[in-house]
């Protein structure tokens, strides 16, 4: 099936690809890979929430991080067609923590749910799932995306 | 000499290797690299320790980076031959740590070394060492290994 | 414009390249890329400034990262020609922060800046700009660099 039917399926809509705000690229075509710079679960350019992430509070953090893949492949397709994109390489999440949150694994699944959920079994990728005390803006998660495209 | 040999002379016997537990892979291969999510300490599936490293505490955490090696090592090898991996190409080293513990480059030297000693000059890579205040189910190093395959 | 005279018209001398000091590599060539092992703000060695950064200290971050970009130009320029060097692929930034400092990304501009002041529009790369509450030798910033080289 094709991504954008798929993503139709899904109920899915990109929204409108943020662009980068200083001298850097929210995306980059390198070989057959489109590296996207981190990620914010950014909705219409706003945070829904911020700050670290509490015991329990994984799924507020699950849903944060599939906001950011989906913001990444929406850079993604800026680059290059939607259909050029082909599946997932590596995703990188880091999750805002508070010092007694362990779950930064369940909070990026959100991110690697929703790559399988759009690409099938060429969604699976490599990952790492880490916590860091703060992020930009104060934002929850980010997450890094590396697709891979066909090479023509 | 061969890495299995080499393995045995270093009287290391890899773990089997972990299986994602979610919709990601343990490891891809990316061009002539294995690109291996990130590992924690297990050993048996299970932490021997946990919690953030403490000041002195660097020892601790160097053998628990070459745990974490030694995983990405058996990872790899589940998806080509192990004789089929010639080098090391990059480590990224996450270390949880208090925020007065300043020798994450200390801690990630376990997963240096024993990539030298397994892979000699091959095994030397590029890498990062940072600290985070905290890791997935309270593991106190995870580590990101990018292995170099021959293209055979 | 050759990159030595970018770089001496702005006044930029690169540090002598600093040494692995341990079982690692500063840089490495892989295929038409140069990954750099993660820089310190170093100055002739020493640290100008350490500990993590506060609220209202971006400008202070900002110096030293751009301090890290150059390091890493240096150190990649010790494996191939500075010349061979063509622009930037990617930019990661580590900012070692307090609790309440979520300018990581204005921080990371310190290096996005300079590399486009040197390489143009091919400075131009994807990264992500992410806090941690600390990092080795408690230095305030660490930025891992890939550069794009000529294939000749």
């Amino acid at each position: 099936m094709q991504i954008k039917e798929k993503l139709k399926e899904l109920e899915i809509e990109l929204s409108v690809p943020s662009k980068a705000l200083a001298n850097y690229l929210a995306a980059k075509k390198i070989g057959d890979q489109v590296w996207v710079s981190g990620q914010l679960p950014l909705v219409d350019g706003k945070l829904e929430s911020q700050g670290c992430l509490y015991q329990e509070e994984e799924e507020l953090g699950y849903k944060q991080a599939r906001q950011c893949f989906l913001n990444a492949l929406s850079v993604a397709s800026s680059i290059v067609e939607l259909e050029a994109i082909v599946g997932v390489d590596k995703i990188t999440g880091y999750v805002s923590s508070s010092d007694s949150f362990f779950s930064q694994h369940l909070v990026v699944n959100g991110a690697s749910d929703v790559a399988v959920e759009i690409f099938g079994d060429q969604g699976r990728h490599v990952r790492a799932a880490v916590g860091v005390n703060v992020l930009p803006i104060n934002a929850s998660v980010e997450v890094e995306v590396v697709f891979s495209i066909s090479e023509n």
